[in-house]
């Protein structure tokens, strides 16, 4: 039984749920506002974010250092589905893309646009609540249809981002990808590659406890649940 | 022979010239404008950014990505010198502190200060050339405080800030101290711990080619070169 500290709505929280249903570990969820800096909190992790898996007393904070921990400790019993590939030329293909979704499309995309239309519900006016900024927001979706041309670019280069197999790749741009198609900011008739990638990834059983998440007052876009959408 | 395409004062490059040094692997360094997005270079990492190490033509981009791929490649041979350990657990702290100094330190405050007060020396007008900002000088300068700090709690509890062997998260660390020491913005008269782990990891013969690069118009800081700042 593993422990995750996480935000239903942290993009980075959601890759490691994947992960976690995609290799059948048993989860138990703890939700956490990082904004609020809760002094446990910080022990596990001092850098304040979501998420932090604690397996047996170890913390392991941060998305990129969980999948690593994650591949290091039961990656090898989980063949064939392991989600890193063997040769060392293909892990930085999968790590690059992992970092590209987790910082890259996070600092442009879904970060500026879970903060501004769902965390700032939750912050107090010191914490940086209030309304969001209609100039973050319109930043970020006009860098989200970049992203999504180069994710249908390789989804027509192969078969899955990385290459032949579902990697952590793909559960990152997914994970990353979900938060905000929650918020209906996925332009998905711009790329009919990227949306035909997302809608297989989208369907696996890893993805249903997300699709089955709501916020109160914010409902979930038209195409959120809907495998075809 | 390995080429890496860096700038002398991006603070990720000099953390891969670090481990390159420690390792004794020859390096062939092509200095790399990233803000020029020069289109060979993009072919070599979509996202623009330097470091790109490559090694028989396979380009890998990315610091973190680098160190995961020589200690793949390289790490068992290095042994006793290789700078990630050997332990699932031992590892998430090296890559904990890792992530610490190249995305958090990063961007609080070596990514700031350098682009201020070098990259903006190199940059046309369009590619955001121009005067220093004072106001973004103040808050990494502030922002370096707590990070000395917490440098200084972890080289009391521990031998290397990792733990009792030298390992990346040190070489991480020193590399982005060392670029913002150039400019003589690290007030190390603030934290003793801090100030002496620094000069014991500066002291390393891989710290040499460092401290030996000026740059013309803007000279080092007092203490940059000295051993016994």
């Amino acid at each position: 039984m593993f422990t995750l500290f996480h935000h239903p709505f942290c993009p980075h929280s959601r890759f490691i749920r994947l992960i976690a249903g995609e290799y059948g570990l048993d989860l138990k969820l703890v939700e956490e506002r990082s904004w609020e800096r809760r002094e446990a909190f910080l022990l596990l992790n001092a850098a304040g974010t979501t998420p932090v898996l604690v397996d047996e007393e170890q913390p392991i904070p941060g998305a990129a250092i969980i999948a690593e921990y994650i591949d290091e400790a039961y990656g090898a019993e989980m063949e064939p589905k392991r989600l890193m590939p063997e040769t060392v030329a293909e892990r930085v293909e999968v790590r690059r893309l992992m970092a590209w979704f987790n910082e890259k499309f996070f600092e442009e995309v879904s970060h500026p646009l879970v903060t501004e239309r769902i965390y700032k519900r939750f912050m107090s006016e010191e914490n940086g609540g209030g309304a969001p900024s209609a100039d973050v927001m319109r930043a970020a979706k006009a860098n989200v249809r970049y992203h999504l041309a180069y994710i249908g670019w390789l989804a027509q280069t192969r078969n899955f981002l990385a290459g032949d197999r579902l990697t952590y790749a793909d559960l990152a741009a997914a994970a990353h990808l979900s938060a905000i198609d929650y918020l209906g900011d996925v332009p998905w008739s711009e790329d009919d590659a990227a949306k035909a990638w997302y809608a297989r990834v989208k369907s696996r059983p890893s993805f249903r406890p997300l699709l089955s998440e709501w916020l109160a007052g914010v409902p979930a876009s038209r195409t959120y649940v809907d495998l075809d959408f």
